[in-house]
């Protein structure tokens, strides 16, 4: 089975699952007391490029993004974000659920937050009837495959310091933003102002596994409590962080983001000229585009893929680290057979 | 290194591997609608022995404890539990921050919850300045290496139901109950009343994975919502569940449990017979003894374990499925060196 | 001191105030088991006509609703409103950390929900990543003073309905939609299919008080509980229930609904003829109007009330029930002095 | 009816309902903006005498407690009490779901917490598996009627502030406890390095209200947001704080407390004399006695009070700021008939 439903539809990248096995020998301290992790951690803190911050290996996504949003908040504090954020619409209430706050979803047309937008939501500090706005989340890339640049990151991140509040960014698939981008992971965070990030694995080869980087000593005070009581706290950690070390040493973050990213941009490529609308900017691994119902149904017998928003008969599809030159040929063959 | 820190701390039973490397194949659609998924439900329903059940795959036994409570209750509920409980001391709180939940801690002698502990706990229903008594939470086997008869869940089940109650079984060595007492899961769970429990991997030869069910339809009815907003939903679910298929159905999960006994057993005999106080019978894996501090400084030297009543020099020891008779003669032949 | 600032602005009636101290003799037991609670009950429900419900006396308004949302939802639920209403502004966020639930908000021309705006938000049922949508929450009347007819109320409950959710009314000014529809509270609520609303006081010439009233057996069950642990249950409740008395015996809540609608009709007339620009329709007892800022600045001088949208510099008026006809010309006067 | 069921069953002061209808004129701006409100937080500092609090007016106790837990706490933390606390038994958990923190709930003989009884769950800190303990929390008087002396809360205080906890007294009942040992508010509170409490009004002559008094800045640093969210921002907030001024600037908050207990010490001393047993020092207004359940069943035709202990025949009776000579009379009268 060839999926574009989800990056997390493709397995395991083999230097990865080697690495796992290398690492089940012996017995090791758990919950991350252990050789492993503290490599992991040394290998996150090089390609952070920053003195003094501390790494937190966590499970999944969403584990990740309430960790990051409840070291950021307190119960009557508002988070701010577009109304296509993961956070918003993918986690079934999770973040609202851990922090108490109130998410402020803000309809945007590419999934991007921008001054201008966030600006409507910034008011009422001190007035204590409304919730007061503490976070701006923004994911990289965006859940519509777009890409922020470091300039707009860097904008949005002096906009919630003017106002006490921080950026935060969902950082599942920034990888495929370094990527497409051309900038790497400390320019894109660090060098922005970003105040705590997350670095996704899962999606991006891993087994399972992201990583949570607080760029502010107070975010990272508490945060191993939070962890703990987020169940997201694995006592064989390191399982986890034994993936992490070549992921990120041996640049397999990278590279997998670039094929995916690739495979992306072919496939698009490839869709335009059999004259199917694509509706966003393809600027990671994933592709909207508008076809009619008669033609999907026959897609969906080979393929699995998500509906985007049925009503206008938009869908997604996802590349992945291992979507291959034949997934695509045989895709776009079958579509044109389809379309012709 | 060899631990008896905890039975966390060994690494991944080969068999179990394998079955993740051979779930490496492909792609699969995420969050457990896959063939592996299907299989493991399959195996856990024949190891239950009962129609109609659906178990629920989450990564780690604090997210497995969290999600039973919470499909078990509203926030104005109470929880029985033991002071020894895991619920109540090694999760940070979580049980507590995800159900609203008082957590009634009752201390006991060795981790078991008895129906006259239980009853000083029962009143106030219906009054409404009281937290309401909604589940007696029980550990097989207990923090304390103890193990509940079937007989004793029984009566726990049946005190529980009398208050319109629900008994739920912390089951992350339930398996350890089994071997002990020679008693399938089905007899231990389902004939005894038992309303919802879990079934522990992670500890017990697994990489990870822990399994719900729910034997009641209201108790299962909501909870993929609670799994998914509880940040224990695993979008590459195949491997968990591939895990479970030959953790089930090749008895690894019964023959890991016995392994891992066996050696508390033979250890703890060999303790006594060099005049070491055992505080709690050896039911399960694990060992609570009491030494000196000089002496348990030396052993600390070699190996990993936890203190358990510091004050009154009380340490525990566990043992795993991968213990070996080395790693027993070696402890003792040491601690033999030591106290001679 | 005259304010147009809120309802809450002026004081008790009279007639309240005498119910309260005559309740001020002789011990009388707590919590509401008392003669004055047990004849406020019987006024509640001679009010609504319907046998067998039961209303619930609280302190103030975003108990009363918080109260009400916590008994509809559980925390992976998803909430249904105007962008605009109380709940999703001026609460602090009191619905989210209450619940766990998300607050759909949406943007209304007129602080009303229609079931063209709602259906946006009513998909992912038994999808386990979204929040699922369990109540549509209306204000009647609306926080842009505008009300909901009977029959409108009638078609979100059937939609309500459909999709297994409930319609909950916050019914702050929900005498104030009764007066201005010359309606029923009973035509208004239990005739419509409405599942739970509350009934305003404090607002309404009350020291203090509102009354939650479900209309399903279901959502009164643990009322009892909710209310207690959100703090809202009152120990000498008889100062409650004696407002209420008079307050529907009497027809005082509908006396005042009357008197603050007319003054707030007057008043907008007769700003109509001061060529002000009135931007919402008069439904109630609030005037929503536009002024340039150095009107205002002087305005604010002798007035207290609040800014509505300072970007379109829109303002509020509310009229309260104790608005007399001198109130009304003064302002008028001296607006009519500014303006020309 | 005359009551020993509670001190809340008592009626309002008449100087306190005077000083209720007296703010009844003319409109105030709501929330606290007023000059009522400004009057009341005036006689608060002078009570206390230190610069630069900020007490919070709030509608009861339950209210003040969990606002006052909020500020101290973060979800990962746990709170010290005694298991009789009126945080544990009677808020139907609101402590718990609106911290998410644990309850560490400790037996005492008296309702008072000691050191010795502290010290035992002081530990843990810094382990990310165990709620983190930050707040010792004890009630003066106690539920069971007993008063703490300043040195035993300097005692404590110190202990909380050596693990960098704080120390907050639920003052229900405070003014008890000052008449009782004779003892003003600051030497029980600012002196002892107290961290944050409050002050009852309900229970000792007001209609409603309790102040939160923060001796620290950062805990009344977001202390506004928590009264919103948690439901007790008043409205009309003069109502309350009219009834402060004269409670606190006329000496009623002491005297009503001194008549009370007087009222109690009497009355335990005539029990005494007809060989009833008492069980718990009076050191406020509540007696504590055991009687056998014919003889109570009698005394319940004619008074209310509650059960505290049936198992063995344990009751409360509370006297009220105006518990008469007669009251107590009639009620030693009927005893003495009862048991002769």
């Amino acid at each position: 089975m060839r999926s574009f439903g989800s990056d997390n539809n493709s397995g395991v990248h083999p230097r990865i699952l080697q690495a796992i096995m290398d690492a089940n020998k012996d017995h090791a301290i758990g919950y991350g007391d252990d050789k492993w992790t503290r490599d992991a951690e040394k290998a996150v803190k090089s390609l952070i490029g920053k003195d003094g911050i501390e790494p937190f290996f966590v499970l999944n996504g969403t584990g990740a993004n309430v960790i990051a949003l409840q070291v950021c908040t307190l119960s009557f504090h508002s988070i701010i974000c577009a109304s296509t954020a993961h956070i918003a619409v993918d986690e079934c209430g999770a973040p609202t659920k851990f922090t108490g706050c109130v998410l402020k979803e803000i309809p945007t047309p590419d999934g991007k937050l921008t001054p201008e937008l966030v600006r409507a939501h910034l008011h009422g500090f001190g007035f204590e009837h409304h919730s007061q706005p503490k976070v701006i989340a923004i994911s990289q890339t965006t859940e519509m495959g777009t890409a922020y640049t470091p300039q707009e990151i860097k904008t949005l991140a002096d906009l919630a310091h003017e106002h006490d509040m921080y950026l935060f960014i969902d950082g599942t698939r920034i990888a495929n933003a370094c990527a497409f981008l051309n900038v790497s992971l400390k320019e894109m965070t660090v060098d922005c102002g970003v105040d705590i990030f997350t670095l996704g694995g899962t999606k991006n080869g891993l087994m399972m596994g992201e990583v949570i980087v607080p760029l502010r000593k107070e975010l990272a005070a508490n945060m191993k409590y939070y962890r703990k009581q987020t169940t997201q706290l694995y006592s064989k950690m390191r399982f986890i962080s034994a993936q992490f070390t070549p992921y990120i040493s041996e640049n397999i973050w990278l590279e997998n983001a670039r094929h995916s990213n690739a495979a992306a941009q072919k496939m698009a490529e490839q869709m335009r000229q059999l004259s199917v609308e694509i509706t966003q900017r393809v600027e990671s691994n994933e592709i909207f585009f508008i076809a009619p119902k008669n033609i999907i149904d026959k897609l969906l017998e080979k393929y699995f893929f998500y509906p985007w928003d049925e009503s206008r008969n938009e869908w997604r599809l996802v590349c992945s680290w291992d979507t291959s030159e034949e997934d695509i040929n045989d895709f776009i063959d079958y579509l044109k057979f389809l379309t012709s």
